[in-house]
């Protein structure tokens, strides 16, 4: 059988005071003697009594409920954002609304409406990646909107989002730091803003190091196969190339099955490093690593989204999360 | 500046009609002629009208919210159910309230009261996996509540999840069908129920097939560098081994770099098959796949728990979602 639900006449009766009394005591409305007050509330902590947490939000036109809008529930990477965010929300009594793939022209006014409806408390919109711009749904609202994940054409909007500059340093940086030299890329798209940002950030450090890419970067596709196929074409044009830095864990995949099956030595011949921390994603694995690589810091977007949103006052602007070399066997 | 907000007089203004009519036609609770519903309900379509949907909620005793308790929301499964559920449930006007890491003794009833309070119009409870039960919640609420991902001692509960047995069979069947007769299984620890369901399955296809293990089961953990270890064994045991079921796709990475690192080739000395669809997860990679694999149905576990917690009445029980082989490269 389910538990009562304790009333604040139980918690009144209890007390031994008017539903009045209880009522000023639990919500602090008017003066009452602080002796009183302790008694009350230590009588309703006693007896498992909770506000109704549904017609405190009704009186206060809120509904301590957030809206999220996805891209793509679906990628990986926006449910690592939205699984942290709906953790931190949750640990402060905020329920999460999501609308996926509502984002685009037709369908924004629709989720806008609804969610007015709904009298949320802010809106949240991740997105899958720092690769295309997200619309500027700001004023639109009347609550705070924070994007994740994602970035808008408009500076003033509130954005927590990775640091695709950043990223490409600390590869180069950490390959250099293994005494590598002769250096080479490989990543996706090249109209793609998270491969283009990626690899400026790489280059800006090799330059400081009076250096040069071994070879033209090689941008393709975020996949194992174009790692494969874009390791094979470099091998053969620079043999003794001693390190990749590769746009994501997956590209890097390919890459080491092709430099090994070479007859190569990884990290002895050829360190390869990736981005993404994808065996700490999907297998929770913070021991027993295989592939050095880059963590963007989805978690932290997470956290830092659910946090900001909450604030009364939420600054405009984009702040970047830090990036986080992750060293295993591959370097 | 953000749209105005559009009340029920203004559609009643709008309409012609008296805020009685207005509100008796959009909701459907007296009688009134068809041609006025029809006609304040264009009005209010025309509008954007929404209802309060949180007055209405409010009026039900009725939060429009469920509650979700996981055991660790950061694991990478439970983040696919739950991310999934979440976008069925906004699809249905549904929020979540995600409490984590609090079914423990300890925190369980704290969780309980707080969700009581809210209102929730159900609960569901979502695992790491088949590995370990979940405590029974399901009678200190008066709301449905359903299991996923996970399962608990009680047979009446509402649970949903994945078919380990079928997972194995599936696995073994495959690499029959490949022309395969030496098979070999590393899986993760023995008292594990998901490695055990997996291994039980998989022998029963071979006993069907007049076969055994070419070697006992490694049992050991859910690890790359588990798979690595257990496979160099393996082969030093077992030189003529043809494939490998690996429990996991983690175990399936180890096990492959080993394998051709030997001089063997995949799969032409060696078939591999592992279980989790990883690059799915977690690269959204339907095309261009390396890994041959079981997809566990983690997404189809995610829609049916949001399917089934709003029907009136759901089924008591243990439902399967039913596993899929996902043939790539390695077999």
């Amino acid at each position: 059988m389910a538990d009562q639900v304790i009333t604040l006449s139980d918690v009144a009766a209890a007390a031994g005071v008017s539903l009045s009394t209880a009522s000023k005591a639990l919500n602090g409305t008017d003066r009452i003697s602080q002796a009183t007050r302790e008694h009350v509330r230590t009588t309703a902590d006693r007896l498992g009594f909770r506000h109704n947490a549904l017609a405190r939000s009704f009186a206060r036109g809120r509904s301590q409920t957030i809206g999220v809008l996805t891209h793509r529930a679906s990628n990986p990477f926006t449910r690592v954002v939205l699984a942290t965010a709906a953790t931190e929300l949750g640990a402060k009594e905020q329920a999460i609304l999501l609308y996926d793939a509502r984002i685009g022209d037709r369908d924004v006014t629709e989720s806008i409406l609804q969610l007015r409806a709904r009298r949320i408390d802010g809106v949240i919109v991740i997105g899958t990646g720092t690769s295309f711009p997200s619309p500027s749904l700001t004023s639109r609202f009347d609550v705070p909107v924070i994007y994740a994940f994602t970035f808008t054409e408009d500076p003033d909007d509130v954005t927590i989002t990775a640091d695709d500059d950043e990223i490409g340093r600390l590869a180069v940086r950490h390959l250099l730091s293994k005494g590598r030299r002769k250096i080479a890329h490989i990543t996706a798209e090249p109209h793609d803003n998270a491969a283009q940002r990626r690899a400026a950030g790489a280059q800006e450090v090799l330059a400081d190091a009076g250096l040069e890419w071994v070879s033209p970067v090689r941008f393709g596709r975020w996949r194992e196969g174009w790692g494969a196929e874009a390791a094979a074409e470099l091998l053969a044009e620079v043999p003794d190339v001693d390190a990749i830095f590769c746009g994501s864990d997956a590209i890097a995949r390919g890459a080491e099955r092709v430099v090994r099956a070479s007859g190569r030595e990884v990290p002895g011949d050829v360190a390869l490093i990736g981005v993404d921390n994808w065996e700490q994603l999907m297998h929770d694995q913070r021991v027993s690593r295989h592939l050095t690589t880059i963590d963007v810091g989805l978690e932290e977007i997470g956290r830092q989204v659910a946090a900001h949103l909450l604030e009364p006052d939420p600054q405009p602007g984009i702040r970047y999360v830090t990036p986080q070399v992750v060293t295993a066997e591959t370097t």
